[in-house]
């Protein structure tokens, strides 16, 4: 039995995470923390928690959590999660840190863009990023993992194994992403009020401005070895969960779509979360479960590969108790095929 | 044509009386105003309203808003309205109001359930509420108009005809009332967060807390001549705009669905806006019109009466639109049929 | 190990009812049926199944079904599922019939409701009603449970505690309700297609006429031992699962909101699935548990009592497997609670 | 005053093009006709009509169509289309259908795409395709137009500024589509249930499949002198009406955002219903409206076209007013700005 901690409690993926951990066997949960005053109930925050987790939501230091949990799920805004995360360390704990202030393996690129400096510069680059069906040995044992974005896991999933194995080219792809409303956070802001979401989708960070860009290019360029380069959409979509990436790539030679569909099956063989399909695959398909789906096209010899995945499973607190099984060598599906 | 200016541009509401005071044949819009900094243009604020309205949204005095415009749309929230209502009187504009400042006639009550004393006393009970299919000869000729709230209407238009014809009792009255989440406002709260309201329903102010109970009585009351007494419980939906309100009301005498509904038919005769329908009304069917759609059924020997119209029009802008025209003589249903 | 059959597996119930089965230690899925020619894959019907379930949907008799399985969930609609349970009973199987067909005790109401004649109405009556709730201990060993239709539990949930205890009158009660789409099932109609409902709330069978009204007075009068009447407005909302069902019934003594939550937990302490708040909820709060959710308010001397539920989990297919695990004497919450 | 027919009204696309027609000085909409029997108020199919068109729903044949009408809608579907059009043009009607018949120039392109035989063949090739903004010089005076399919104009509009005007190149375009579900129309078919479309975004016809890939391509081909080639991606997504398009053509000298942006501009100067804007338009900004908004940005010399409208209007019901007033010799905006 394993006691952990979530810090940075309220938000939407820290509730699947909590949800999640507790079915997990090995799982007893000590702590949830925000900055909220007076330590309320955490089903007070997340009303579906109610019956299911009798904890207050506490404002504590990183050694208070560090007493109370041997692992910590790090559920902090960038910035702010580097502020903990060495202190977490240092105080014995494992963790996961769903920001994206470890993934970069580049100060510089860091800096660029979060706008803002690097006070743990020393991790990055050090720091194995959590994407398991890449390689999953590589973090076995690790003390710190870096989860993956869900935009990033959508893309690289989708795209490794035709680029790796040398179907398609790696420069000139184009990533038109589809995202459900939950993936901005449950901060208050006007974007992301129900009636301007509703009936209506638009793009934004439109040219290469979204910060997952670096992220799919560096996570891809490492993975397959040759230097990776795309163009980035991501799109706001009137629902709660759910991506979906539709990416173009040059087929770099003729191949059919069930030669396409072979190929990436044999790359994610043995996977459980990877489903490769013949048909088209929708959101709704995998929305509140780990898996998925990815399928391809050819047309005019562009391939036409497609992904998608629940946003908040898959594309984050899912994977992150993936990693974390395979960090403490529980069977790497606990708790998360249901 | 009349100059005519929107205060408190930036919400909802303000945004669909824009619309339909550009094809409004009477009206030129000669000034919009928020607290937004910079004076930004409308259409930065609304980007549905690029190439329709070029006019900056400006920070203005009641004064100089008064030098601008001859007739002013109030659309600020309660309290900062009957701080701007008096000097825009005395700076000779016409106002409709649609906040909730004068809306009610007794000052105990406003202060009750509005936890603010008002600085506008002596205009409650004198001010006339603007409800045109109860009384337009009331609304011809005023200098100021407190527009309805959207419930308020929704339930009020429903049970009119039935209360003041005597079909129903006038007390232990049940309306449940639902409502799509633009009636929230466009400031940014959690509650009206996508994430939060979309693939849920909840009802709120549960137990007659909700404020538009004191303003659906005091009219009914007035217009039916008996103390009216209900019960209000409002539902925020799913989707952005419509309201109906699902009403329970004791028959004083046995009446078939037909007859009931002729009852209603005569007394709205003539009413451009109100329909009395055989069949059952949803809220798509009056989405984006100034329209009321209204029907009842006998069940048990109660009445259960529907309505349902859109919250932003005929709940707010389209009214208030409506009440001007009645104010300045122009034929009712001026810009508001489309 | 016990080896079960879904019959009619192209329904959203069924979906729900394989994933729940997916997940229970103690069944192995060995037949899925439907009438679709050509005995296609299930994962073709329901993609998200892909990798999860490796069956084909065939059109078996009641005679090949008992041949393969132990036990049956009868997804089928009513009429045929009175077709097919006789001799599923009589080939051995024990049925949890999830259609109305077994839920009413008297034939006359059952053909007046139903238009058709009852072919099985020697099981009308004798047939336990399956709100484990209510009557667990009824539940046990039995070989045939009627399965709750979702508007049905909801109301009856919430109204029998106060009922029961002498709190509200058992007639005048108001039921309005209002449900997600997901209700309505997956055969192709008019009514339920996405630009029919999106953007839109309307209630349907108005004036006592909805299927369920019946069986909420027969179950209530049963479990309250007092003749029950109530007026049922159902509603259609723009959400895929949730039901709310906002309840309005007479005080019969003075009581605060405290002492009616306070009744209410004491009704049902010590079942799992009954979680009695004090705040309002939701349907989000309970979406895709197995949880319903309970409170209460008094105004004016009435009950507003609130229950939600998911009408796929809690409603259909989570019951389901609540009364399969009480008619074969597991755990009553095994699978449920994920 | 002109006597109008709509055929095929009980679509979306008749509805929303008989609240245009309602609202146009020199309309009188003298006959609606739908195969449905018993010819049924016109209100009782589409409700939001109640009180507004008193007519009856007839299944006429096309000459008693042209006795009552000068000019007829088409809004019937392929191959039922080219049935009626020969006999309405005979029978001295002018004609805009709606339909994709009268569309393509090359029988046999439409016998592949269609999979039926044209039985009006020696039209195709000689009906003006009814794209104001790009020639409506070719409409003025036409007896029958072919009405644009509404992808196609999204893609069409947003494209022809920058292949026309050399800035991209004409072939490798990516055209990333996404539509509300209104426009998969009003028949009942399970893809399109509320239950399947919520909460999901899915491509389909992937692979260069769909219907409005060769007229896209055709079009843009005629009007800007080069051979153009497309990938046509469309999704569906969880909303009722609107399409963006996401368009990447690789550029073919250097330009910024402002340069792209204002070449645009330059283009549609003078067209009322283009609007090139220089932020990111959403499809809410342009729903319930016949604008189309437009916008551009560089990425590593691909240029990512955005274009947004209401496919019911601008995409369908919008347009063929535009072509109805310019063939008529009508202001072009007329009944069209609201």
């Amino acid at each position: 039995m394993i006691n952990v901690a979530v810090l940075g409690a309220t938000g939407y993926t820290a509730l699947e995470l909590i949800k999640i951990l507790l079915r997990h066997p090995q799982v007893a949960i000590t702590a949830v923390t925000s900055r909220q005053e007076g330590s309320p109930p955490i089903h007070s925050i997340h009303q579906s928690l109610a019956g299911r987790l009798n904890l207050n939501c506490e404002d504590l230091t990183p050694s208070e959590v560090a007493r109370r949990a041997e692992f910590v799920f790090c559920c902090l805004p960038h910035v702010t999660s580097m502020e903990a995360v060495p202190d977490l360390l240092s105080g014995g704990c494992r963790v996961v840190d769903l920001s994206a202030d470890y993934r970069l393996k580049d100060t510089a690129v860091y800096e660029k863009w979060y706008g803002h400096s690097h006070t743990d510069a020393a991790r990055l680059g050090k720091t194995v990023y959590g994407l398991p069906e890449l390689w999953s040995e590589r973090i076995v044992g690790q003390k710190l993992i870096a989860n993956p974005g869900c935009y990033t896991s959508t893309a690289i999933l989708g795209l490794a194994p035709f680029i790796k194995e040398g179907w398609i080219a790696p420069t000139g792809i184009i990533i038109d992403a589809k995202s459900g409303v939950s993936g901005a956070g449950r901060a208050p802001k006007l974007n992301t009020l129900f009636s301007e979401c509703n009936e209506s989708i638009g793009a934004y960070s439109v040219g290469n401005t979204h910060r997952h860009l670096p992220e799919i290019e560096q996570v891809l360029t490492d993975a397959c070895g040759m230097a990776v380069e795309a163009i980035f959409t991501p799109h706001l979509i009137p629902m709660d969960r759910g991506i979906i990436a539709t990416m173009y790539a040059r087929l770099r030679k003729p191949a059919g779509d069930a030669e396409l569909i072979a190929a990436a099956r044999k790359f994610y063989a043995g996977k459980p979360f990877i489903r490769v399909v013949d048909h088209l695959p929708t959101t709704k398909d995998s929305a509140h479960t780990n898996y998925c789906d990815i399928t391809v096209r050819n047309a005019r010899g562009q391939a036409i590969i497609i992904a998608c995945l629940d946003n908040l499973i898959k594309g984050a607190a899912g994977v992150a108790v993936q990693n974390f099984n395979i960090m403490c060598g529980f069977p790497e599906a606990t708790a998360l095929i249901v």
